[in-house]
C-alpha cells in the first residue's frame, strides 16, 4: 500500500511544476535530478519505516499528562530520532554550514511523504523546520547559534505561538505582553492557545516563537513583536538550564490530528518568563507571516497528502473487493466483479484523484514559486514572483483543505461500512484532514485575504501575471493538440477553451467586485469564500491542464510501461474539466448578482 | 440549547407538510392538533432528560464485551426504560389494541427529537419500532402475540439482519441458509454483518428479522425469505428460554455512531438456531423493503436532525463569540463584534439552515406520504401515492445524508478550533452523520434505484405526479406574490420561475437518459449519483418554496413575536435559490453530454 508515492512526486515536480529550472541557478548548482530523486527515495523509506508504522497509534494513544509530564507513544520519539539521523532537519541548511541546501519545493515534496504517513508525528518536525527557517532569516547570529543549531540537531523543537483564547483569528486583539528588562531581554506574560507541539518531552528544550506586545506599542497588528521564548533558559554552554516559566495549562483534545499535543500555555505566571526580541520591535507580524505563508502552503500540501493516502487505499480496495454485477448482467449466477468496475465507484476514485493530485500540484507549484522568489535575478522579477505567490497562497491553503477533505469522505464511501470502521485508516484521514480548513487562518480568512487584498495587489498586476501564465498553458495545449492523437487533441482543445473562458470570467467577476469595493468593502467581500472556490477551481483546472500536457508529452516520447499511468492523468484532467470546472463556474453568475440575503439578514429569526 | 425544537417541527408538520389533512381521515379521527402537539412536547421532554444527558457518553464509553457480555453505559438502559414508560413504543399501535394510533409522520417527528438528542441510543428503539411495524403488517397473529407485544412492552428489542460480509450491498448474493424442520420451523445457518443492536443486555430477548435462502430457492433476490430469529427461544408463557445459538462473533468499532452495538453475528454454529418464516417463502425482500423504505426515510430524517442539532449549536456560538471587526472598521480600539455579524459566518449558518430544515421537511413530507398511502380511499389514489413515495424515497435517504453532513462540517467551521475539539458536540455530529451515506443502501445504490427504476415507474407517471405537485406550488407562489410586500413578491415570483425551469430541465435530462437507457443501461446509469443530486436539489427547492409560502401566509395573518422567525424562513429560501439550486443545475448540462471518461477508463493507470 503506497499512501505516498515518490514516482507521483517526481512526475509533479519534474514534469509539471518544473523544479529542474532551479537546478540552473547558482544556489542549486550543486544538485541534479538524480540527487533529488535519491533524497526522495531515502526520505520515503524513513517515512514508511518510522512514521507509517504508528499511524493508528498516534490516534489511539493520545498524548496525556501523567504526573505533570506529557507522555507520548515511544514510536513518536523513535520516529523523530530517525528523521534527524537521516539528516532531514538539514534539507534546507546552507551547504557551507553542513546542510543539503535543497530548494524549499524539494523539502516540501519530502514533507508530503511524512504528512501522508503520519500527519501528527511529522508536525513536530515540520513546525521545527518552519521555526528554524524564520530564525535563519531574521535571527541574529547569536540567536541562531543558541536556538537554531540545536533545532537542526534535533535537540530542541520549535513552535509558533500566535493565537490566544480571546483572539483566535484576530491577531490585532492579542494581549500577551512583553516588558523590557535591563539586560535587553523581555519578560513575557499572557496565555496562548492552540499551540501545536507546545509541550512534550521529545527534546531537551522547546523554542516558542511568540507574538506579544511591548508596553506602549501601537494598537492592533502594528504593535506586535516577535520573541524567542525557550521553555528552559539556555545556558552559555548551550544546554538547557533553569525553568523559563512556560506552563502547560492544559492539553486540548481534538477530533483528529490527535498525535501532536495541542496546548494552552501560560507565560510568566509563577516566575519570570524571558523572551528575546527577534529583529525590530513591532515588526513581529511581518516576520511571522514569512513563516505563516510557508505554513499555509504546508497546510494545503498536507490536506492533499492525506487525500492522496485515502485515494490510494480506496483504489486498492476497489480493485480487490468483489460486489455486484453490471447493470446489464443481472443474472445472479454470474460472478461478482471488483467494485472498480461500477461507474459510481469510478466517479469516486477519479474525483479523489482529481482533488488529491490537483492539490499536490498546487502546493508544490507554490513551493517552487517561493524558490523562484529567492533565486530571482532582478528586483522586478522578484517583485512579480512575490505578487503571484501572495495571490496563490490563500488558494493553496484553502482549496485543498476543502476539496481534499471531500476526497477523504469519498475514500470512506468506496470502502462502505468498512471505511466507517476504525479497522481501516480512511476514517482517520478524514478526521485528521478536517483541521486543515481551520488552522493557519480559517478558510474564511483566506477568502477575505484573497478578495480583500491579494487580487488587488500591485494595482491588479498579480492577477495579470497569473493570467499570462494561464494563457501560456492554453497556447501550449493548442499547440500540443496539433501533434496529439485525435481523441486527445479534441480534449486538449476543449480544455484550453474552457480554461480560457473561465479565466476571462474570473477576471470579469473580480473587476465587478472591485468596483463594488470602491463603494463599500462589505458588499465586495460578502461572498468571499465562494469567490475563493471559483478562483481555486480555475487555478486547479490550470494545473490539471499542465498535468495533461506533461502526460501527453511523455506519451509522445514513448512511455513504455508507464503508458497507462499517463493516460490516467489525461482521464483525471478530463474528469476535472467535465464535472468540476463547470459547477464552480456556476458560482460566477451568483457572485455578480447583488446579495439580497446576507448583509440584510435579521439574525434574530434564524430559529424559533 | 435546543438541539431539536418542537416549534420548528410544528411549523413543518402543520404548515408545510400539512399533516392536519390526516386528521380528517377515519383512522386518525381520534386525534387533533393539540393532542399531537402535546405528544411532541412530552416526547421532547423525555428526549432532553434521558437521551441528551448522555450524548457524549455514548461516544466515549463505547460498548465493549466483558466476560462474554456486552456492557453499555447505565444511562442507555435508563433512557430506553424512560422511553417505554412514556408510551413511546406504542405511538403507532392501534387504538383498540391499547396504542395511540398516530400517523407515521407524527411518530417520525418524535423520532427526530431523539435522533438529535442521542442518535445511538434512539437507534435501539427505532429499530425495534421498525421491526415491530413489519411484524404488525406481515406476521401471523401468533407471531405478533409472541414477538411484537413484548417489543411494545420494551421487553424485547428488534433488529434487521440483511448484510453479510461477502454481500454488503448485493443482497442477491447472501448465503445464510434456512433448512425446514419437521415442526414447521427452519434451522438458520450463516453469518450477518453490520447488524445494529445485534447484541446487548438491555432487554430479555432480541428479535432478529433475518433474510435467508431456503434450500432449493431460486437464485438471486427472488429466492430470499424472511425469518424471525430470536436470540433466546420463546417459551409458551412468553418468557425467553433456551439459547437459540445466535453468537456474537465480534463488535465493530466505528468512527461515530458509537453507542449502538454494530455486530457480526453467527447463526447456528454450535447448535440449532430456530427461525420462523414470516409470510410466504421467497417473498422476504418484499416484506423487508417495507421496513427498508421506512428505514431509508428514517436515515434521511436522522441526517437532518443531526444537521439541525449542529446548526443550533453553531448559531448559539456565533451569537455570543466575539471576534474581529467589520471590513470597514479596522480600528483595533473599537470593540470586537459577535461573529454572526461576519458575512462568511452568515453564509455558514444559512447554508446549514437551508440543508437542515430542507432535509427535515423532505423526510417529514415523505413520512406523511406513507400515511397518505395507508389512508387512501381509492386504489387509483393509493397507486399514485405509492409511485410518488417510491420516487422520493431514494432522495429522502441520500440527499440529507450528503448535504446535512456538509451542514455538520459547517457547524465545526463556525466554532473554529473549538469546534474541532471534543469539548463541543459538533464534531460528534459530524462523525455520527457520516454513517448515513453508507447504511440502508449506500447513496450510490440510491442513485441507481432512482435513475434505474423509480423515475421510469408507471411509464413515467411517478415523475408526472411530482411535476403536478411542483406546478401547484409554483402557481401558489405566483398567487401569493399578488398580496405580498414588493420585496417578497419579487422573490416569490423569481423562485417560482426558477423552480419551474429546474423541473422542466430535470424532465428533459430524465427523458434524455431514458432514451440512452433503451440502448444501454450502463450509459444511462453512468452518472446516476450526480443525477440524484440534481433531482434532490430540485425537490428541496420545492420544499423550501413551500416553507416560504407557509411563512408568508403566517406573516399575512399577523405573526406577532414570531415575525422574525418567519422572515428567517424567507431568507433561507432565498439562500437556497440563490446559491444551491443554480450550482446543482449546472450538473444538468454535464448529464446530457456524453461520458468520455468513466466507462472507457483504463483503471490500471489510476496510479504509478
Amino acid at each position: 500500500m503506497n499512501v505516498f508515492d515518490p514516482q507521483e512526486t517526481a512526475f509533479l515536480l519534474h514534469r509539471v511544476v518544473g523544479i529542474d529550472r532551479l537546478l540552473q541557478t547558482p544556489r542549486y548548482a550543486h544538485l541534479d535530478v538524480e540527487t533529488l530523486d535519491g533524497v526522495f527515495d531515502s526520505a520515503a523509506a524513513v517515512a514508511e519505516r518510522y512514521f507509517l508504522n504508528h499511524h493508528r497509534i498516534s490516534d489511539t494513544e493520545e498524548p496525556e499528562v501523567v504526573d505533570g509530564r506529557v507522555v507520548l507513544p515511544a514510536a513518536v520519539g523513535e520516529a523523530c530520532h530517525a528523521y534527524v539521523e537521516a539528516g532531514l532537519m538539514r534539507l534546507q541548511q546552507p551547504l557551507d554550514d553542513g546542510g543539503m541546501q535543497l530548494p524549499w519545493s524539494a523539502a516540501m515534496a519530502v514533507a508530503s511523504f511524512f504528512q501522508a504517513a503520519n500527519i501528527s508525528t511529522q508536525a513536530y518536525l515540520t513546525l521545527t523546520a518552519a521555526a528554524g527557517n524564520l530564525l535563519a532569516k531574521y535571527g541574529t547570529q547569536a540567536q541562531q547559534q543558541r536556538y537554531l543549531e540545536p533545532m537542526r540537531e534535533g535537540r530542541f523543537f520549535g513552535t509558533m505561538a500566535l493565537s490566544e483564547p480571546q483572539a483566535g483569528s484576530s491577531l490585532a486583539d492579542i494581549r500577551t505582553a512583553a516588558t523590557p528588562n535591563p539586560d535587553g531581554s523581555y519578560s513575557i506574560t499572557g496565555t496562548k492557545q492552540w499551540i501545536s507541539g507546545g509541550e512534550h518531552e521529545l527534546t531537551e528544550n522547546i523554542v516558542h516563537l511568540v507574538l506579544a506586545k511591548i508596553k506602549g506599542a501601537p494598537a492592533g497588528v502594528r504593535g506586535i513583536s516577535l520573541f524567542i521564548v525557550p521553555r528552559y533558559r539556555v545556558e552559555e554552554d548551550g544546554r538547557p538550564g533553569a525553568d523559563n516559566h512556560v506552563r502547560l495549562v492544559s492539553l486540548l483534545h481534538k477530533m483528529g490530528y490527535r498525535g501532536i499535543t495541542s496546548t494552552i500555555l501560560g507565560f510568566g505566571e509563577a516566575g519570570q518568563c524571558q523572551g528575546f526580541l527577534v529583529g525590530e520591535p513591532h515588526q513581529g507580524l511581518k516576520y511571522m507571516f514569512h513563516m505563516m505563508n510557508e505554513a499555509r502552503i504546508g497546510v494545503g500540501l498536507s490536506a492533499a497528502a492525506l487525500a492522496y493516502a485515502g485515494y490510494r487505499h480506496s483504489l486498492d480496495y476497489a480493485r480487490t473487493r468483489l460486489q455486484g454485477r453490471a447493470p446489464d448482467a443481472k443474472d445472479p449466477a454470474t460472478p461478482m466483479r471488483p467494485i472498480i468496475e461500477h461507474a459510481d465507484v469510478r466517479h469516486q476514485l477519479l474525483r479523489q484523484k482529481a482533488f488529491a493530485e490537483g492539490g499536490l500540484a498546487l502546493a508544490l507549484d507554490c513551493a517552487a514559486l517561493c524558490d523562484d522568489v529567492e533565486t530571482a535575478t532582478t528586483p522586478q522579477a522578484q517583485d512579480d514572483l512575490l505578487l503571484l505567490l501572495d495571490l496563490l497562497t490563500p488558494i493553496a491553503k484553502a482549496w485543498p483543505s476543502q476539496f481534499c477533505l471531500e476526497a477523504n469522505s469519498l475514500a470512506i464511501q468506496v470502502l462502505g461500512g468498512y471505511g466507517y470502521t476504525r479497522d481501516y485508516p480512511v476514517e482517520q484521514y478524514y478526521r485528521d484532514n478536517r483541521l486543515n480548513a481551520i488552522h493557519e487562518g480559517t478558510n474564511g480568512i483566506q477568502g477575505l485575504d484573497l478578495l480583500g487584498r491579494k487580487v488587488h495587489a500591485g494595482g491588479g498586476r498579480a492577477l495579470q501575471l497569473l493570467g499570462e501564465r494561464i494563457a501560456a498553458t492554453v497556447a501550449q495545449a493548442r499547440a500540443a493538440a496539433q501533434s496529439a492523437p485525435a481523441d486527445t487533441a479534441a480534449a486538449l482543445t476543449a480544455h484550453a477553451q474552457q480554461l480560457e473562458q473561465a479565466t476571462a470570467r474570473l477576471a470579469e467577476v473580480t473587476a465587478h467586485l472591485a468596483r463594488l469595493g470602491a463603494q463599500d468593502p462589505r458588499i465586495m467581500l460578502v461572498d468571499s469564500s465562494q469567490y475563493l472556490t471559483l478562483f481555486g477551481h480555475t487555478v486547479v483546472a490550470w494545473l490539471w491542464l499542465r498535468q495533461a500536457l506533461a502526460a501527453q508529452a511523455a506519451l509522445n516520447a514513448g512511455a513504455g510501461v508507464r503508458e497507462a499511468y499517463y493516460r490516467g492523468k489525461l482521464a483525471a484532467c478530463r474528469y476535472f474539466f467535465r464535472w468540476e470546472l463547470p459547477t464552480a463556474l456556476a458560482l460566477a453568475d451568483v457572485l455578480v448578482t447583488p446579495d439580497d440575503v446576507i448583509l440584510a439578514l435579521d439574525t434574530e429569526g434564524m430559529a424559533p
